[in-house]
């Protein structure tokens, strides 16, 4: 019987699983299924941990997620086609919820199809070899401190891009007489209460954990940005300049001259595609972009299509976008779509990559994402979810953030998936301190 | 030819290259040696850096050390039997060094010697395998991205075991609302100052970033002990209660019913021995103490005896101690050294393991690996180094720390391979902030 590896359990190896379900639920014969996963439970990221560095086997953490952490898109731009958040919830909830809600939304779909049988938890992926039209998978049973290999057809690395920090040096970082973390390693804003905290980075994590810390009682948050300021309005505690050169015992200094006190610095500085588990020649090496090379479709590795990617692009759309990765994955692997030859394959990836390159904009790329999910949908049956209105959602929320940074999670939005518009959240976003799915959840 | 790989260029990896050196220089021939080293420069533990975590490739950061850390054991009693400090250092020097003056002390004998050439620098051992009487080492070069395998018939593991930390959970840490770190993770004491912080654990690690803390500025300091207390004396800012049980926001709940607010909390609470590259047939599984089993003469992989193991012991001997473990490895594997059946090295060393169970306290444990040291130095030609001298050395510094840790540093004591003694610091180490090579070399 073919046999299948997926490595991760996140949102990505999730929709895998729910892929090959939807296909059994059809009738259809399935491959046997593997999906290692390194953490003790599932939801990738999602899934909070209170631990960084190293994790309770020495394992590195794959958690990047922090206390306190809302979306920060709607929720009606990533809601899946074929499990609505209505669904989950049993009444429609407001469009940004914390993490906590988020993740009981993932796991809730694959967790009433009984998927976690397919799972094995607390087992990293040490190697992946390829010989004679097999993966042989070498991975390590960390609770029984047992390494064992198994033999595969397919291997889908779902292993995510967000949970191995990218740490540039700063001259003087050795003698900073205070806190230096990367983003990925922050978990709790109230540790920088009081505190002047530097931000090094201008997008998301930068933006989300500056404005954390401020509504946690950071007295200072200076944002540092290497090519062009975010440019939000933003209350007087809130600075921003050009990129840091040094740091002097507690003194920062930038490109433009500027001097400021700081006494904690958080490198917003991104993540780094990490597969230490593959050889060099089935290795994605990429940036964060829309649209790294070596994929076609965006999912199968071209130079040995048995090995497939699941949500290595920078993302818009992300859980829907997986679904419809997940799927198309599926059916390459079913030998339900052929894949064309690699000169084809190569030819097609290189049209979107300059497709890729002539973008202009946020705008642009919203719509870029959305065309390739209008072409993913036409090579499989994952139900349609109306993503061209969801990119005009994207649109709607960059303009809410224009408007303020502050206060756009208290827009809602309707559900492209059940027709229905949020309800407000009962607090303004900026008040609620407590994330819990409980406090969300609950009518004021 | 022969091919020997050692993993890690620390403490004992450069024991290793020295052990080879040593004979090359009297006219033997030697094999053919590839040091792998994960970091991008030597000096294992004792190689300074800033960065927590993950580092600049995504790897886990093998550093442990933190700014302001001296030696907590006088030089003396580490001292090599080939290369003094003074030979180093051109003089005579204190006696409790910071780990700048370490650092270039351990790289010091091997850089005079010539011994990088051996070595591959950021270059982390991905996988081991052993079949039909050799090795195949998979490693990953991160400068180029390059995964590639060599075959060796000896492996020497010398990748040491205080950079993996062991993080036990306590119930409240996931909405403890300030910083968390594992002593691995600690940098910098001044982080600390006006806080109220917790160190669990009551050994080494714990007792000296507790004093740390205090010294830099915390104003109150909780060490909390699972079997017993250290019991030294120490000024009001400092208290020792029993386990920890629980926290509750800032509340920290103690076994003996006492609570405390705190705001940090540093799990001093020890390391684990992690061979991640390692099939479970060649896998040293051990906790920290004097005799692991399964290594005869502490060194030698006894299932596998082209396996070897460096320092991989509990520890009041350090560089010396592993010093001799190199020589005698390297006379195993230069056939110099005959290795007598499974049963004889399995009984020599569960002999050792039950002499090492009939311990009843430091200065049992001090004799304890003097002796095993007096073993190896009968079976190779390290240099007699008066280690029974040692001994009591170790026994002293015991002893200055019950009367005063906070000034057991400003002690000296002569050196067994100069005979000469070490001059009084020029400031008391309660007094010396700057731990820099250059102030502590300086003349006051």
């Amino acid at each position: 019987m073919t046999r299948i590896a997926i490595i991760g359990a996140g949102p990505s190896g999730l929709a895998q699983l729910r892929a090959f379900d939807s296909a059994a639920r059809k009738g259809e014969e399935i491959p046997e299924i593997v999906c290692f996963e390194k953490q003790e439970d599932w939801g990738g990221i999602w899934n909070y941990t209170w631990r960084t560095g190293l994790d309770e086997y020495g394992e590195p953490v794959h958690g990047s997620m922090y206390r306190y952490l809302w979306s920060n898109g709607p929720k009606e731009a990533l809601e899946f086609a074929d499990y609505s958040f209505e669904e989950h919830f049993g009444r429609p909830i407001p469009s940004y919820p914390p993490r906590a809600v988020l993740w009981d939304y993932i796991v809730g779909r694959v967790s009433k199809a009984n998927l976690r049988r397919h799972i094995r938890f607390s087992t990293p992926v040490r190697e992946v070899t390829y010989a004679d039209g097999k993966f042989t998978v070498t991975v390590c049973d960390l609770a029984n401190d047992h390494t064992y290999c198994e033999v595969f057809d397919y291997v889908v690395v779902a292993s995510g891009h967000f949970s191995v920090p990218n740490v540039p040096y700063f001259p003087g970082l050795e003698k900073f007489p205070g806190r230096i973390l990367h983003s990925h390693d922050f978990r709790d804003a109230a540790e920088f209460a009081g505190k002047r905290v530097l931000c090094v980075g201008s997008s998301y994590s930068s933006e989300d954990i500056g404005i954390q810390c401020y509504k946690y009682g950071a007295s200072e948050v200076i944002f540092s940005y290497r090519t062009s300021p975010m440019g939000f309005e933003l209350p007087d505690a809130f600075s921003e300049l050009p990129l840091l050169l040094k740091v002097e015992g507690k003194l920062a200094s930038f490109k433009d001259g500027t001097q400021r006190e700081i006494d904690a610095i958080i490198l917003c500085t991104g993540y780094q595609h990490h597969f230490p588990f593959l050889p060099d020649d089935l290795r994605l090496k990429t940036k964060n972009r829309l649209w790294p090379l070596g994929l076609y479709k965006g999912v199968v590795w071209e130079q040995n299509p048995q090995l497939l990617y699941l949500g290595m692009q920078d993302q818009y759309y992300t859980f829907n976008m997986f679904d419809a990765q997940a799927w198309y994955a599926r059916d390459v692997i079913m030998g339900k779509t052929p894949i064309p030859s690699l000169e084809e394959m190569q030819a097609d990836s290189q049209s979107w990559r300059e497709k890729e390159e002539a973008s202009d904009g946020a705008s642009y790329d919203i719509d870029y994402q959305c065309a390739y999910i209008r072409d993913l949908l036409t090579l499989t049956d994952y139900p349609d979810f109306k993503h061209e209105i969801m990119a005009e959602q994207f649109k709607e929320w960059k303009h809410h953030k224009e408007e303020n940074v502050l206060s756009y999670r208290d827009h809602a939005f309707p559900s492209v998936i059940t027709g229905n518009t949020a309800p407000i959240h009962h607090t303004p976003w900026m008040e609620a301190l407590d994330d819990s799915l409980e406090a969300f959840l609950k009518n004021k």
